[in-house]
């Protein structure tokens, strides 16, 4: 890749697919029960930046990977990550009435239709990922389902989610923080990327482990950004409730570091993901812009 | 099978190993995050008739399948039986403070951890159902996930559910009542059935029919059988708050039928139930067993 627009149009180019993909995965509306489908295509469709499914093609890519493979499998990721944020954003968890420059499911439908949208979209991502050809074999395909559902559960996101609540109220240790963020986002971020991974040609294990330690810290990173976005903008460029985290006294790397020094520690993982990638060659191009797109985004 | 006791003995026995499975399948209470495990395992254990499991192993009997198997199945299915009513108990939904004779999740912990609770075992369901060996092939032990994950989402118990909640205070027809329940009880409970029956000897395309008729059938007689129940028990029987269907104004077979159709309609459904069963020979006892049982129950 030579310049920051080729890069630019690949994003543009999956961010697209992924809509169609997730519009054409998704129940119709007009299929009963309408209001459920609906509610569902309103929570998923027309936002978002897409970054694990941009993963997901990336690490495809690295692999030379079946576009369409990684399309589903993309889908996938996205509805747990989804329907993660539909409860989050329930009165009884965040009570957040905004997301993706939009109310949230609860505001616009109501409290039961939103839990049932969650819960139907986590079941359809696994349903996804057991249909068709993902992998060169079914035992491999199968390991991709247990790999996104560990990685979806009481010890990934879910698990983070009920850490992150626990949390509320408490400073935490630095040590404390890093183990609830590598559940609560980076859990799902990994999957995102070894899911794609094991769609096309088998990766020599050390390579593997790699992409693993790249995983690990992007998601650290996107936590890390996330919460320096979070300290900094304004709710218009957000596209949520911004100032939330620290409304509802959340521990974050800001509340913890200090803005500097969470900065700091951004560029220190971006350095760290980067060198990980290096021996992976060129193929490795849209990993390596992900992990800076991801500390230089404004969302 | 001779006598009562004889089923009466197997039903025990299942009953008592899933238990076992359940404990050694949930994570400990031991493990991070404590008090979601903790919640897990609160909402899961020491209660239930494991209708869904007698199921799974009944037609697991069927086909000879190994019994370790039908096992894992078995928790899978009940893992998201019991994923539904922990989100079905929710204030927002059914809000209701007692099942199997204790105080509900959101009761006990609260709302957030219940929220978090159905939604990791729901994950925690299809990562058991993903691992190790539960039928000849990995090609057909995908499949099953995709059988449960169909049973489950919007076109299955979640879709059902929908259906419910949007009928509460209308009057529906015979035949909207039956699409409700069809999704929001049976299609699990067929699942249990085809899941179970998918674990051992290949079974003839004609049988798995009979099967699915069966499965489609014992769906429908549990649900009218628990509405005479629910119209009929008081709240020490149930376990759970009785009454609670004619309080929400929801429609049910004896508000739609009386008391006395309903009844005989139970009777129709078994007749029916039990005559598909009788080509399936000898190994069908335990099918027969449980669809007079789920009949002549008291909870």
């Amino acid at each position: 890749m030579n310049t920051q627009a080729d890069f630019a149009r690949w994003m543009s180019a999956v961010q697209q697919r992924t809509e169609t993909a997730l519009g054409a995965g998704l129940p119709p509306a007009s299929q009963p029960p309408a209001r459920l489908h609906e509610a569902m295509r309103y929570a998923v469709l027309g936002g978002g930046k897409r970054v694990r499914p941009l993963l997901v093609h990336a690490a495809g890519h690295l692999v030379e990977a079946d576009a369409e493979r990684l399309d589903r499998i993309a889908c996938a990721v996205e509805l747990i990550h989804v329907y993660s944020l539909v409860h989050d954003d329930m009165p009884c968890m965040d009570d957040d009435v905004l997301r993706r420059g939009k109310p949230t499911v609860h505001v616009e439908y109501d409290e039961a239709t939103a839990l049932l949208v969650g819960d139907a979209l986590q079941t359809h991502a696994f349903e996804l990922l057991a249909q068709g050809t993902l992998a060169a074999t079914p035992a491999a395909q199968l390991g991709m389902v247990a790999l996104l559902a560990s990685a979806s559960g009481s010890h990934g996101m879910a698990g983070g989610q009920a850490i992150d609540l626990a949390a509320v109220g408490r400073q935490l240790s630095r040590a404390e923080l890093e183990f609830m963020h590598i559940r609560k986002t980076g859990a799902l971020i990994r999957a995102a990327i070894l899911l794609g991974a094991r769609a096309g040609n088998p990766l020599p294990e050390a390579n593997h482990e790699r992409l693993d330690h790249y995983g690990k810290q992007v998601g650290l990173l996107f936590q890390v950004v996330d919460d320096i976005l979070d300290a900094e903008a304004d709710t218009a460029t957000l596209g949520k409730t911004a100032g939330k985290d620290a409304d509802h006294d959340k521990p974050t790397y800001v509340s913890l570091l200090g803005l500097g020094e969470a900065r700091a520690y951004a560029e220190e993982l971006l350095a760290d993901a980067l060198s990980t990638l290096a021996p992976l060659g060129p193929r490795a191009l849209y990993l390596k812009a992900l992990a800076e797109f991801i500390v230089r985004r404004s969302f």
